[in-house]
């Protein structure tokens, strides 16, 4: 939940003025998303949504990001358009940041992932891959396996704290994914943060896709692996095999994943568990007290990382 | 900010199925308000306000609050509806809680009040006083002067860690206020929180009220008092007798103040910025770590409350 950039009636109004969207009628802010300030906006012309963005996002990706969503909206994707203004920019500076007004997408995520849901987002999932092929800039992922170590550096002086050992493992594990990274997979435009809230569905299908703002140029079966991850758990923390098995028949579907990729799935599946838990870590470690957001438990990825690490292959996943 | 309680979408298909307000097509967390989770919900014949009543408001007080907005809208005055169930309920269990749907009012709370504010908000808070007349049954101030010698005592043990002295001050002033506290004044329904975020405005006029959650009967002028305190003092503490002045002049356009309602003016703004001093305070020493609200910083009110004890008389409120 967050909205860290209060935004003035004035301030918006001016900002309003430059584009063709109608007049304010109402706006509130959304206590979803962890990275950026949203609010949902309504004016004469209908609803949007306005995204102020903070600082753990890169300005300079800012281009990429609402390019690769206008891209995917051309071709068909439900994904949040980015609005342009009257003299064609999409960004445009509001309240001390770089703002971005996107179309409302009707939906709701699922509170609650059930085995048809997942079937559907390994679905969406391909046609994202499919969607992004024509868009030729790229994005390197600086949460890959190379931000992974540096990550970790800032980490181990206090991960002790959080469970005794774990700055010794995280270490090993490091070690060992990462010379066991797949090299040669086939790579484009993914998602990489495809988590259930950013899925919504309406009539038992979905209705869009949102934040895009981890997308990046890397191998498409390790976003698989992240939605193994994101939604293949159970509240427990038991991996259920039957929503991956759905999650894997819903992407094949669309986009075959090769012996080579298929294979590579535990390893991958390691890799996106390490990155979440070292920036749930990191973000543990580091939020001051008092803050609006409260930090996620990085052991939740501490249990999908040790499921993974024992998985031989992709059998493990249902497969 | 608060979403304290989340809501499954099965959850809240089932609860809809209770309504005749169509499908539901979207919902999401509100990032305002401090007591209640507030969501924005839109079905196909709309959009509404889902509320659930956490743990700081007393379910018995529910049908109160609610009977008085429906007396409110039917009177004519902008505040949320709330919508009846088929069964012509309006309070309906939901994720463990109570909630409630009321209608969306469209409008934008001043984040920088202007004068013009002031005088629209003096009208509305007479008009709301009117309107509240034919309402029958009656609600006790909890937070009025009965109400403070308990919280201070419950921050007495801490109070002198947020300000060194700050306890002797408190349990002094609040002795000389209840003290001095006015009889006789007339008496209905109020607000008792009319604070800029519960105002909305559209092109310039006052397009709702919301957030009745704290509504109750007591001292119209009282009423007054708080919007003095929450309306007319700038950033930087100083008291702008310039808005205090749009303030009265807008109420008693509607409603004239008595001689001695206007000389009752100080010692109810003491008591008023008192109430807030309080509750702040308590929240301040209370609100444990990792929380999704961040406490508002009680001296705020204690700077406020040093103002209107100095006020000789409500010339210090510009009339």
């Amino acid at each position: 939940m967050a909205v860290y950039t209060e935004v003035t009636d004035e301030a918006l109004t001016a900002f309003l003025g430059l584009y063709d969207i109608g007049a304010l009628r109402a706006y509130r802010g959304i206590a979803e998303g962890v990275e950026n300030s949203n609010y949902a906006l309504k004016t004469s012309a209908g609803d949007f949504i306005l995204t102020l963005y903070e600082k753990r996002v890169n300005p300079e990706d800012l281009p990429w990001f609402l390019g690769l969503m206008e891209h995917l909206a051309a071709q068909g994707l439900s994904c949040p358009l980015p609005v342009r203004a009257r003299d064609g920019r999409n960004l445009n500076p509001l309240a001390g940041k770089i703002a971005a007004i996107t179309t409302f997408l009707p939906g709701i995520w699922p509170r609650r992932v059930l085995i048809e849901h997942c079937e559907k987002l390994g679905a969406a999932l391909a046609q994202l891959h499919q969607a992004g092929q024509g868009f030729a800039p790229t994005r390197r992922n600086g949460l890959g396996p190379d931000g992974w170590a540096p990550l970790l550096q800032k980490c181990l002086p206090q991960a002790d704290q959080v469970l005794a050992g774990l700055g010794a493992e995280l270490t090993a594990w490091l070690a060992q994914i990462t010379a066991a990274w797949p090299q040669g997979l086939p790579v484009g435009h993914i998602h990489a943060d495809l988590f259930p809230d950013n899925v919504f569905f309406l009539d038992g299908k979905i209705s869009g896709l949102i934040d895009f703002y981890f997308a990046c140029t890397d191998i498409y079966a390790y976003d698989v692996a992240v939605c193994l991850n994101a939604w293949c758990f159970e509240r427990d923390f038991s991996f259920n095999a039957t929503k991956s098995r759905a999650l894997l028949r819903g992407y094949t579907a669309h986009r075959p994943l090769s012996g080579a990729e298929m294979a590579a799935l535990p390893v991958l599946a390691q890799g996106a568990a390490l990155r979440f838990l070292l920036t749930r870590l990191y973000d543990w470690l580091n939020t001051p007290e008092g803050a609006m957001v409260t930090p996620k438990d990085p052991l939740d990825y501490y249990r999908r990382l040790r499921f993974h690490l024992a998985a031989k292959d992709a059998s493990a996943y249902g497969v």
